[in-house]
């Protein structure tokens, strides 16, 4: 920073403490010292620069990935890291990177799935990084329908081996990070047939490359699958293409926590139950959740900060234009997004005591929370990436024309994101899902059973049918009650109505098909029903600081009617509320974006991101942003000579009318 | 293309015949013949292969940008092609260039705002690229408020000549296509100054670059603003910077066609109108919309396409599994696009008697429709980009993850289109203009002018307010008069609501400014209603041709039953219709989504695009995709070696635990 702070007239405006809600964001004091330790220690070291990496063809792109990856895990090793802190450290490199696999999937799945023996072979290897391992699950020809996948693996009871094959073209293993290049071993998912049967899709240990000369080892073919969306951005990973020609790997290298194939080529079962499996899940969609509130809160930062700095329009004779943050249609596209950061942290937040609540319950044998739970996150990880996949682009464009270039670092947050929307998931096949556990909740609610956790609503469903919204004046919607009636009694109603619905099919899966697109919606209605009761549910605990659970009720509302106001047709046509009170719900949420305004750039500044990560000129802390835009500007390749190559070629005989004779 | 039509099973099913549709889409038989020649031109000559794209450096790719460049000129002199077909080739050429600018910004300046005398002198020059112009108003901190720019042009009687001067960094000319690297003249904006007083913004012919050397004139810096979203996409432009020192030009190099600056420095108008640059935008907006419809087309082609040969899920043993084309949420995300892509192409046509309309009476004196044209222009301008950006997207997550690859086509079609939201102006900044053509088209409702044009519904004010919906049952809904009047009352509901709230206001600007959110959300209205009336116009001419008309019947109402549920909050709370008759019309979609299906891929087809065109492998016209996705896989540069380059010094240090003294 060069001194000037050319935002301190905004920061003074705060009405909280920002250091304060730093800790409320990070989670805990601890949780905030580790993360602003590490990302210090990134953001001061040059060899984790990164601004030039939108300039960087693929080849030297890759390169400088595979520089950074050693060159963390040598310092994680040199400042003896905890595994908390390195994992830190690795996200604030901000680059994908093989060894987002290795760690995230690869070294997970042995945890999941193997045996104890096989873990205690395995996991030291991994853990030390002397085999690197990717998690090679889709295919060409299948990625959403995993039951579907074409690869076989054939128990030879001859040699006590499996072969594993790739049969045709749509079964060659298509996407797996770190595959392309580094990887020296897969978490490989085939069919698994032994005596002439097909027990359907098991996971293998396989090894893919010599540890001597690093070649694809024989019978196997690897390559990277091409350039992906955006500069630089997801190219720094090496998503795979992977062909199997009859490769025989021996038996113990089947993933055999929960079934086995015996000596004898048997088919067999553990104890182990198998859902076990979905605890995995819920773990890694919790974690996307709070990526989300982290990525959309990045863009929200940039845009936010940037919004200050733009002056447009407005200004009288000689004085200083109108901040474009000022203008209400910037407020009513922004501050939407940065409540729905806060309010994505902090569900995020519940999903991780979910996940760890959930796996008591399962190493006690009580399965019984599982459905619910993994419904909830499914739901979650698909309205939170949607969200925030469509919230960076907005903030691209809160941002004018200097949001195009990739100095303002959007264009890169954006590419690099989006597939979130697809991977773990595709989201609209995960809200099937959750249409689905609602679906059977509401089957049940005669039974007696009384519907748990994020269902638990569904219970009082007679009641949220007559409900009718008492909100009288524009002050009532800032209860916390009255809005949280309203979303409870809509999404209840979404499901019931679908559910009556499909009452009218004579075969129920037909009608399912029939009527997902409905499903969805009332899926939605649910998980964005499940965020506002987090959040309301967090503004009842007790939150030190001078003035910050003010502000967290403020951006807490702001969440909940920007909802209200968007899905209104939801709220209207199912009774909930009238037209009224929607139109009060909107003059309260002007009255709270003027209640923001003043807090806007500290409610940012407490996300403490440094400026490195942020990685945009526009969203510098300091708001020095022309002459830095200038600066960069310069660096580009193409500036490297006045006159540009291929002038003389082309441009020139174009200009001197000589093109008949010119080579093109 | 390999022989086998894999969606030939497709096409035989439709219930139309596919070449007169082609006829319909592209506005007449004559431009059907053009484009179509046109394209196949382009298709078929390797010299304007783009599939590589991605793949270039920035130099490379700007080098190749100059070569196809020229000899798209050199075609274009050889087969002495006219000027529709000559700009039909570089469209399908389909990469931004800097003679996008020369022929679409810099000839029209010149045209638009040169006296007789002036376009005889540089008209000539650039009609053969003699020279080659850019235009040059944007500065780095001024964008969408163009009067306050502060690039100065001073006048200097002593030597009858304008200095043109950047007296800040914040008046550097920033982003003019084609400053960056090519352009040797350009339109430039500045504040005219003569005898100490400030006349506002002017523009003026500024050479830039010596036409020997191609090195920038005494007192001129230039250089390219640096990378820009996306893989290829608009880096194939040379965006610029610009900074002016004290740089004299004659004074006959002002654009003096409305107003003029004596030998004397006397600052005088003529009597040409000031209105004739309207006249300009609306051109440049129509020819904005018209291509919205194209790239959305481009995309639901794509994804259109890939849908049908795409299998997930739903197989019975050893079938085949379900198109995901055939699942209800694919095409109530896929099957609305479709529809809006038909509905911009006909409200661009629309839009282009709208501009000759306007021009006639522009010439005949007769000023009375313009501001109409001039807000109907921006606002479908900004509706229409808005939709267009979005839907690309959409369409790409339609695609699964294979659409994230750049060999899908779908990444680059997005970075390169969405600036359009932002360029040409800011589409809220658009849309509040639009607001402020609302507000004083009801303030004189009173006066007993009649408003005219798109705005004559307001005319019915009364009777619209009154208005609720009679549709009984679903099949009503397929009425057009139903439509309308619903979307007509809607539109003016929220137009009257805003100006009854405006009204409690003592202060008009500051209402205004306050209520801005509601005002674009009452423009957006406005111009639904205009997308939807002109479709429905449409419907009422002759359409000949074997089931053509009923397809587009049934797009239309997808079209507007879709908008309908999208916007359903404004349709309910304004009582345009009820709850009973919303749920009606999400029936009616269900059913006309199964209607469209079997002719989902021949209304594609009706675009005729080539596949050099679309530049995808996912919607290849054969539908064979996955040996086509293998095919270019292997042509990524990290596939060039099998070891990846680097990987000896960063991973295998890692690997054999010898970081410790590796270099990184
Ligand atoms: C960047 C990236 C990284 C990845 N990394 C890995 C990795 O490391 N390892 C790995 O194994 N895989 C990886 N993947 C693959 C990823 O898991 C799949 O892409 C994902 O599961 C989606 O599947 P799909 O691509 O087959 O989409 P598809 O299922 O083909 O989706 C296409 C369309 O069909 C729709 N659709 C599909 N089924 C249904 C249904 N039943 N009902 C309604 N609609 C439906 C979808 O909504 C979508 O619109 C990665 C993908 C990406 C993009
Ligand atoms: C790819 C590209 C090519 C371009 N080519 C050219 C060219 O050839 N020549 C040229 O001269 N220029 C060019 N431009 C510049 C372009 O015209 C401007 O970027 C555009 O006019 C938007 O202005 P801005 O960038 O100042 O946005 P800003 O006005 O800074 O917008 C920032 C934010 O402020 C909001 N805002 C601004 N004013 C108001 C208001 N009054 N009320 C409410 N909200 C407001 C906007 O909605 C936006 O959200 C190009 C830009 C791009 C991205
Ligand atoms: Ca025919």
């Amino acid at each position: 920073m060069d001194g000037v702070d050319h935002l301190a007239p905004e920061r003074s405006k705060a009405q909280f403490d920002v250091d304060d809600m730093k800790i409320v964001w990070a989670g805990s004091p601890h949780a905030f010292e580790v993360a602003d330790r590490m990302s210090r220690l990134v953001a001061s070291d040059p060899a984790f620069k990164k601004d030039h990496r939108p300039m960087l063809g693929r080849k030297e792109l890759f390169k400088n990935t595979m520089r950074k990856a050693a060159y963390a895990w040598k310092r994680i090793i040199e400042l003896r890291l905890t595994e908390e802190e390195a994992s830190m450290l690795r996200s604030f490199v901000d680059e994908p990177a093989f060894t987002d696999l290795h760690w995230g999937m690869f070294i997970p799945a042995i945890k999941g799935q193997g045996t104890e023996e096989q873990q205690q072979q395995w996991l030291p290897l991994a853990q030390r990084m002397q085999i690197i391992g990717c998690y090679a699950q889709t295919e060409l020809g299948h990625g959403s329908n995993v039951q579907g996948l074409e690869t076989t693996a054939t128990f030879d009871p001859n040699t006590d081996e499996f072969v594993i094959h790739s049969p045709t073209l749509t079964s060659s293993k298509w996407w797996p990070g770190g595959l392309g290049k580094i990887a020296t071993h897969g978490a490989v998912y085939a069919r698994l047939i032994t005596d002439g049967q097909d027990y359907g899709v098991h996971g293998f240990i396989v090894q893919l490359r010599s540890l001597d000369d690093h070649l694809p080892l024989p019978g196997i073919t690897i390559g990277d699958i091409g350039t992906k969306f955006g500069n630089g951005a997801y190219n720094t990973m090496d998503n795979g293409v992977l062909q199997f020609d009859h490769v025989r790997i021996p038996r113990n290298q089947m993933l055999m926590r929960v079934s086995q194939v015996t000596r004898e080529g048997k088919y067999v079962q553990s104890t182990v139950p198998r859902q076990l499996v979905y605890g995995t899940m819920v773990y890694v969609r919790q974690t996307i959740v709070s990526d989300a509130s982290i990525a959309l809160s990045r863009a929200v930062c940039i845009a936010t900060r940037y919004s200050c700095v733009r002056r447009q329009f407005g200004g009288k004779k000689g004085g200083l234009e109108t901040q474009v943050l000022d203008y209400k249609t910037q407020q009513a596209r922004l501050f939407p997004l940065l409540a729905s950061a806060y309010a994505f942290r902090f569900v995020g937040e519940w999903l991780k005591w979910l996940y760890m609540d959930v796996m008591k319950r399962l190493q006690a044998g009580d399965f019984s929370t599982l459905p619910e739970a993994h419904a909830c996150t499914a739901g979650l990880k698909s309205l939170t990436t949607s969200v925030t996949a469509d919230g960076i682009e907005e903030c691209r464009k809160l941002c004018g024309g200097h949001g195009y270039l990739c100095s303002s670092g959007l264009p890169e947050l954006f590419a690099v994101y989006v597939p979130t929307c697809t991977y773990e998931g595709d989201n609209v096949v995960l809200m099937l899902q959750v249409a689905r556990h609602l679906m059977k909740t509401i089957a049940k609610l005669g039974s007696g059973k009384r519907p748990v956790g994020t269902t638990a609503y569904m219970g009082r469903v007679e009641l949220l049918m007559q409900y009718q919204s008492n909100v009288e004046k524009a002050e009532d919607w800032l209860k916390p009650n009255f809005v949280l009636e309203a979303f409870e009694a809509r999404a209840a109603r979404k499901s019931v109505n679908c559910a009556k619905n499909l009452a009218k099919f004579s075969n129920p899966e037909e009608g399912f098909l029939e009527l997902s697109a409905e499903l969805v919606e009332a899926a939605v209605a649910h998980c964005q029903l499940i965020v506002v009761s987090k959040f309301i549910e967090k503004l009842q605990q007790d939150i030190p600081g001078k003035g910050v659970k003010k502000q967290l009720e403020i951006l807490c509302i702001v969440y909940a009617l920007n909802l209200l106001n968007k899905y209104l047709g939801d709220f209207l046509s199912t009774g909930c509320i009238n037209a009224k009170q929607a139109s009060l719900a909107s003059e309260q949420l002007r009255s709270l974006y003027s209640q923001l305004r003043p807090n806007a750039v500290a409610l940012v500044d407490a996300f403490n991101y440094t400026d490195h990560y942020l990685g945009s000129v526009l969203g510098r802390y300091d708001g020095n942003v022309y002459p830095k835009l200038y600066e960069q500007a310069w660096k580009d390749p193409l500036n490297d000579s006045v006159v540009p190559d291929g002038f003389q070629e082309y441009v020139r005989p174009m200009l001197k009318q000589q093109l008949r004779n010119a080579r093109l």
